[in-house]
């Protein structure tokens, strides 16, 4: 009756990410592109600026008109006009002439950069005093010095942020075409399984994956749909999967930890059309008993029953699988895993990664990982922890005080 | 014509958030409450579990029944029965016997702890072999293991992840009081600026400011309300302003970098009904020419035209007062800053926090920070950046090889 996984290696599982292709494309307002992925590259059209401006209050001029200029021995230039926001100046300026300028201002013809009107003094109504040297170029932005004509402004598979938005809104790109969000089907099985809406009878419990997993997809750029709950039943399991694959790009099965649910996933995941099982058990803990299958195009997993299992092996293996068919290049990925010190000695069994609840402290400007021990079944050491880390497959522990890197849990 | 500002200290600003109310608070749908911020104390009603489960596929036993079992001297058991998952057990399990179980089944009466299938042989329909001695309470999640009756689930003022929705779903919560997003009114000014669906004229730009606030205040937990673009007038500007007052919680009137604008802003500012100005001029850089001013209860910000400024006094500066009037308690803020070693040396000015665009890259295992220097009305150089570091007011500057925080743009 011993039970024995043919465990996949955590690196070999992810390597699985490329065999399911992408999503489709559509176009989205701007205002709604951001946190989407870009589905192409964007090329700018036009220089940004498209005209010299002025950074700073003052005086545009030619930069030779102040050349050797200082507090002791001032230029003096005559003021030709004042350029008007958001005009075309009517006239130029001529060495030893000056034009009294904004920031944002458009630089007239004739000059080449602008004194701050700090380094001036006015004489009169139409002579300035300058106090300063200015080069070419000083406090103006050149033609297209924030983007040239041509450029590539925001590349394929890159998440869209606020400044990305800002650019493309400079270009007056009023729809954005990126990838649509990945549908992520959720099925709950187990007969021991209620909606949150019943009080569940002695021996039952609220659906919590169904919960967790949704907001954990939307976390990852995606939508989820969910199927409800299945009870342990093959016909019903092979349906629900069967109508969830016709609507969504991958599906998750939650729940069904139990010995009868996991057998009945196994089994129906392997009669789905095209299937494949792509992974049998993952060498990590929690979140041994994770399956991956392939019916088609689509990724199926069929996740730990435990909520704290489902939800690891949601950040450690689904998240790149969801982000990979949601179009994100793996170039613009950047993870952001702050530095703390392990709190106390943790333990750890070779061959396998192993992934520690930890809360986040900070003492005298250090930050400690204080693991939060406790049964994988038990969701409050997830709502204590602020992430996760990680024990290398090649690593019997880790000391008090080992610098450890932390996955954070948004 | 010198201008001189007096400007406040960072911490100073930053002193100002306990001067804003909170929000109102809503019932939203459970599913809709992650990202949300709790607005009062969830209790426990009930113990969770509030039956004892099995965490394993396996025999309920009482642990004494396996005392001194060893693979040379195993305990003999006789089934008394199987539990079925999702029912509570109508036998009860005595001394020397066992009843199978599979993990999530509630225990039977009579047994304490659960002895692992494979710590098992099975030698006739009713006899098992049990090789190893369980403990009480092993391979079960006892009676309120997870949370007990009575205990604060979640406290007011945490921002919603996964895990606490999937906690508040466990207790059967449907809907959830959390505060109202903070609606953000959000105003463009400068007679250069044109809407994005404008071709601009030589010497105009299109909105960009308009769009990256946007962003930033929903990836801030709030809800923008955008208002259009104002032209350099008094009249206008006090009118949008007033408009926006009545609609929205907190204001942000950004561009206007020309001096005109500015000065109009700071007339209207000091106009509103029951008008204090706070803040004119923050000792930051970027960002320096910031104001930030209070009609009522409302704070109204006179943000840089710059985007780069901007966004940096955004980060910096008004997201802490939004997560103020937004709930967010300050003990359940936590902001992960990744570490990295600044790669080339920065130089800075006393009294005054710089903040460097950054980006970040890996060299054998190595993060670095790379300075992206560059004016900041390029809103390129922010889209080239993962994030920011600050160099403190009483330092002069930094050497290449300076571990630094890095505040990630995401």
């Amino acid at each position: 009756m011993k039970e024995f996984f043919k465990v996949t290696d955590l690196k070999k599982v992810l390597e699985y990410t490329s065999d399911f292709p992408r999503v489709k494309t559509e176009d989205v307002p701007l205002p709604e592109a951001t946190g989407r992925v870009l589905a192409a590259d964007i090329f700018s059209e036009v220089d940004l600026p498209d005209f010299m401006r002025s950074t700073m209050d003052g005086y545009a001029i030619s930069a030779s008109s102040t050349f050797g200029a200082s507090e002791a021995n001032p230029a003096y230039l005559t003021i030709r006009g004042s350029v008007s926001m958001g005009e075309s100046p009517a006239f130029s300026v001529g060495p030893g002439e000056a034009a009294k300028i904004s920031t944002g201002g458009m630089l007239p013809d004739g000059t080449d950069s602008v004194v701050m009107i700090e380094h001036t003094e006015t004489i009169d109504k139409i002579t300035i005093e300058v106090y300063r040297s200015v080069a070419p170029g000083q406090n103006v932005l050149e033609k297209g010095e924030d983007i040239s004509m041509g450029a590539v402004l925001v590349s394929d598979g890159k998440r869209l942020r606020a400044q990305e938005t800002g650019l493309l809104a400079a270009f007056g790109q009023e729809t954005v075409r990126v990838y649509k969000k990945p549908v992520i089907g959720i099925i709950s099985t187990g007969d021991e399984i209620v909606p949150i809406d019943e009080t569940p009878a002695p021996g039952q419990i609220r659906d919590i994956n169904m919960y967790t997993l949704s907001d954990l997809v939307k976390n990852a750029g995606a939508e989820p749909a969910t199927f409800g709950i299945v009870r342990d039943d093959f016909d019903d399991l092979f349906e629900k999967c069967t109508l969830a694959l016709e609507k969504a790009d991958m599906v998750l099965i939650s729940g069904g930890s139990s010995v009868g649910t996991r057998d009945f996933t196994i089994q129906v995941l392997a009669a789905l059309p095209d299937a494949q099982i792509l992974v049998h058990g993952i060498s990590i803990s929690p979140g041994k008993p994770t399956i991956l299958a392939k019916s088609h195009h689509h990724a199926i997993w069929g996740l730990p029953g435990h909520v704290v299992s489902a939800m690891v092996v949601f950040e450690v293996v689904v998240r790149p699988f969801i982000e990979q068919i949601g179009g994100l290049s793996e170039k613009h990925k950047k993870e952001f895993r702050p530095s703390a010190l392990l709190s106390r000695n943790l333990s750890s069994a070779l061959g396998r990664t192993d992934y520690i609840r930890v809360r986040v402290t900070e003492k005298d400007g250090i930050l400690w990982a204080e693991p939060i021990l406790g049964k994988s079944g038990l969701i409050n050491t997830m709502v204590k922890a602020d992430g996760l880390i990680e024990i290398g497959v090649n690593t019997e522990g880790m000391d008090k005080g080992t610098e450890v890197e932390v996955i954070p849990l948004y």
